[in-house]
């Protein structure tokens, strides 16, 4: 069973990189299918499982209700936990996949998977969000900027309630790929072949 | 031109990546050739100028003739220098060529080369230097764990005069190759591959 696991920087491509990655290698690709199965068995609304999942969206969701703050923790732990027994049943399927963010790295370690880690330069990240149309139109780079930060730093937290390992440091992966100045549909055959080299390997 | 600039932990295999990779691409390579142009120039020692111009050998050079700190320091300064001039005008020669260590990402950022970092974990790195032959045989893992990395500390310590850009931090490289359980010239094909289609891109 082959798997790729994807961290990546907000804006960084890492999505488009995983997906065109799964295209390439004929794996299947998991993301925001994850979203739906958790709001399914929590009952929750899926884009604020969304936040909670994976750091957080780049668009704050309104916390309605005037639900407490041990309220939203106690949520966060118990998506985050759903969140690990689906992903672990993905891969008690057998089939190869390509994983986007969700510290499935950590989660599926035992499987060996080939962990990518996919960031670029702050100028990159602002140009890639604009065309993706994220944020709000009326936002200044510095705004969005800050959102970015602010999501990544959610992702960083995240994988500290997870595991020890932190979040973006190399150490943590097989390979890290500066997209700033890249296309990445360029760049999709080499990773691809990288991660093959990989998998031919006993790990 | 094509340059591709390798830093890289001690023992993490970055040298035979460089050399294979000058091979698979047909560029030339240069690394030690630089100490003797340096030993040249200054009437030194080259042992002594490797220890400086890179961080520090493996062996630790004994300083003999008591000469004093401040000695040491302004000798490490006008190596450095040295080094970059001598950086400077193999670039000049306008050959493609690959290039291990010596902060040269920094030094010939104008010509945007290829900025490659490898790594690896300590387990990795002990088997590659007790393959090599580096240190001494009595030396247990713990001591050599320890040796490798002052070598790196000292790499750091030399990046961090020359430049506001930190030594291994991802983000100053283009791409990141964790080679812990990896066979070098395994990867070498496809890390060929991936430079060049760094190099197809307007840089």
């Amino acid at each position: 069973m082959r798997i790729i696991t994807i961290g990546r920087e907000f804006g960084s491509g890492g999505r488009e990189l995983g997906k065109r990655l799964a295209d390439e290698l004929s794996m299947n690709y998991y993301d925001k299918e994850i979203l739906t199965a958790i709001a399914d068995k929590l009952q929750m609304d899926e884009n604020y499982i969304g936040k909670k999942a994976d750091g957080g969206l780049l668009h704050a969701i309104p916390l309605s209700f005037g639900r407490t703050f041990a309220y939203r923790q106690q949520d966060t732990v118990r998506i985050l936990v759903e969140q690990q027994k689906i992903i672990r049943e993905i891969a008690e399927k057998g089939e190869d996949f390509v994983i986007v963010g969700r510290n499935a790295d950590v989660i599926l370690k035992q499987y060996h998977p080939f962990r990518l880690f996919v960031y670029a330069d702050m100028e990159s990240k602002l140009c890639r969000c604009k065309e993706r149309g994220e944020g709000n139109e009326s936002w200044t780079d510095e705004e969005l900027a800050k959102r970015i930060r602010q999501v990544d730093k959610g992702r960083a937290k995240n994988r500290e309630l997870l595991s020890g390992s932190m979040w973006g440091r190399k150490e943590s992966y097989d390979l890290c790929v500066n997209t700033s100045g890249v296309l990445v549909k360029e760049i999709v055959p080499v990773v691809a072949d990288y991660a093959n080299v990989i998998f031919r390997r006993t790990r």
